[in-house]
């Protein structure tokens, strides 16, 4: 939260949103940096993508504090307790989304010295899709775009075929060379937070369409794909 | 949140209270009854988990909806407030444990076919260590008690380091015959499911301490082990 002396509840509210979207901001360059460091094998990326994790972490607790500070002195009632909430969650998903990168980052130097090189290409196209919903749903957090929520959500199939084939891939590369197998479970870890890191943005999404409309999504019209 | 007609706001909040420690009770048992069901084939427990997982969605929706009650109508200050959204943050990871667990149960039928045996036993001493941490925790929660969150905190370190024992074993089993890396994978995502449901429960310990206490519990002087 920003620091004013004197600030509107509407300010506070704006100053919450603002927040949330420049941790969003962090979070959705801390993806593509962790991918990155790990397909090019950029050791120094990788850490500074491990350290900017201690920002987003703060980012968290800041927005925690100031949302307990707005229900506390304003209680906000129908639509806003309900922006409120939902921020709340929003900020606990993207922290979870960064520490999924944080996760991948850490993974640069072992990979490094393993010569996977092809196969690691495969993060790159996972974390951009990854990347591409993130930036969508925070666009929709901003514009409380309840149709543009909606799209993020029903999109997020596509995440899921490229898991499913991108892990077909990797354990056919693991069966070919057994000596490989300590460097294919590495990635099938990296790949798995990248599905979750999906799914935290299809979550924003319900939290989006749930404060605009005060609807819910429901989850078993979503045509999901069971993954391994 | 139970329906009574009229309740005072002390009664609003052990009724919040009591959820979470049923929620907490039903996720419990799920991680075991997940690792069973997987550990010993049992494909009817498998699914029996799996639908499990609903319930304890549909209470962390009555659990926040209750919240959304008591922040809107009671306006909670200072320690009422810290316990109310400690409360909804809880619920978030007992949900996520929940869905952990089901994730794991869903492997059933794929494993029973898959004839990995001895190596999947190892599943049922993490599973039985991530329960022992959520049963403490737990009571730490139901009796406020900042000391035993502690411990709790600070025992993560056990989960960690048979995780990562698992994870060598799993490994190995792989190497020996490269037809078994199918099988392995789903039993490397089952223990890291694992090893993340203690992530939980070590959350949980922190909330529990700052909602007791005020104070938070600093990440950087607990003994963590990096693991794969």
């Amino acid at each position: 939260m920003n620091e004013h002396i004197v600030k509107s509840y509407a300010g506070e509210l704006e100053a919450m949103s603002a927040d949330i979207l420049r941790m969003g901001g962090l979070v959705e360059t801390m993806i593509m940096d962790a991918c990155n460091a790990v397909a090019f094998g950029n050791i120094e990326q990788g850490q500074k993508t491990v350290a900017r994790d201690l920002e987003v972490d703060a980012l968290e607790a800041d927005i925690e504090q100031g949302i307990g500070r707005i229900i506390a002195l304003r209680q906000p009632m129908a639509q806003d307790l309900r922006e409120v909430l939902a921020a709340l969650k929003i900020s606990n998903d993207l922290e979870r989304v960064g520490d999924l990168s944080k996760n991948i980052a850490k993974r640069t130097e072992t990979l490094a010295e393993g010569n996977a090189g092809t196969v690691l290409k495969g993060m790159l196209r996972m974390g951009q899709a990854v990347t591409t919903q993130l930036a969508s749903v925070l666009d929709a957090y901003r514009n409380r775009d309840a149709k543009a929520a909606l799209r993020v959500w029903q999109n997020d199939e596509e995440i899921d075929q490229l898991y499913n084939s991108y892990f077909r891939e990797v354990l056919t590369y693991m069966m070919e060379d057994p000596r490989t197998i300590g460097t294919g479970a590495h990635i099938l870890f990296m790949a798995k937070n990248l599905e979750r890191a999906g799914d935290h943005a299809t979550n924003i999404a319900e939290l989006v369409y749930f404060f605009v409309t005060g609807e819910y999504l429901d989850a078993t019209e979503r045509p999901k794909i069971d993954s391994a």
